[in-house]
């Protein structure tokens, strides 16, 4: 069961980035990945761990496919499960995304990948998203990369 | 969309501590956001990763609003989709807690948080919470520190 | 509520393994702990981070009790929330595998443990699963340490 083992030493590095977003939908889903790879690049570590994680606490960063009826799956089980228009205690504070913190809670907050010879090491249809769900204001997602 | 970008490079260090919990009550919130800043000060560390896990699997580490309505909201979300009082495979081993072990799976066991110039690198709301679904007796979170 | 600290500094190491797997079954469990010690021992690595992810997005890895009758509590939660049978627009594509990516979403695509002194850093009931929603092919877990 066990396969491909690797070593290496060396001082550490890190690196920060963020992203920024402003989605024209209240919820939207944004395939990350590219920019991810990007900062990966730019950041010159070769073998360490990544976080990217949503700043924003009614929006998500997971890994899944990249399909079009996946997403519109995620996006019915979510709804169904807390549907905007039901009541929620935090909009009595004048808020109206109740839904969107607990939607984010199923879906997560982050996910941490591990960096190998320089790339996201990655099966084969691993893709990072972006998930909003309260959008339509500037938002953040933040890359931060540790390794040598 | 990118933005602010940093680098730093040094020997690598790590920090342990553990926060010990009693809730009154068998479900409990609490905003633990103070004593991670404060491992964080007294570990040194300046660039990294900081991990805060439960290390009882009837708990939660998770990061959102400290909000009471949106607390209420969780609760209420947690106890429907599993509610404590519902039949339990688990419960038939003597054990009363089998909602939780499933309410801890939604809300999650860890978080994995950036660390960039000596503090949590956090959005404008962001807080970490230790979600208690079993309590009423001494239970232990974990914070680790890597970086340099 | 604070107890045990520890520092420790020194240059870093990284170290990888894939795990790979084919279930017999649709949906399994697998407690894979001891996989995950054994390359926590061939690390050599005594104070870091150990990430264990799914490489596929159909699967989950996730810590929680080694209990027969709490496996069989998430299953049936997890098939109550996403059956297998239920319609999905992932499935018009030719898959048949919409809810397994729901049910990974709920219980997660990775964990991260602490490594403290050549060990993972756990609580006393805390073991790691692979939990596999559409099995019977080849798919593989990854195991990724950094430290020192």
């Amino acid at each position: 069961m066990t396969r491909f083992r690797e070593h290496s030493q060396g001082a550490m590095k890190s690196y920060r980035e963020e992203l920024w977003f402003q989605t024209k939908t209240r919820r939207a889903y944004l395939n990350i990945t590219p920019q991810v790879r990007e900062a990966v690049k730019k950041s010159g570590i070769r073998e360490g761990l990544v976080l990217v994680n949503a700043m924003h606490i009614t929006a998500s960063v997971y890994i899944n496919d990249d399909e079009p009826g996946l997403i519109q799956d995620y996006d019915a089980f979510l709804e169904k499960l807390a549907p905007q228009a039901a009541p929620y205690r935090h909009n009595e504070t004048g808020e109206d995304n109740g839904d969107a913190h607990i939607k984010r809670q199923i879906m997560g907050r982050e996910v941490v990948v591990a960096l190998t010879n320089g790339e996201l090491d990655f099966g084969p249809w691993e893709q990072i998203f972006y998930a909003e769900f309260d959008g339509r204001r500037r938002k953040r997602v933040l890359i931060k990369i540790i390794g040598e």
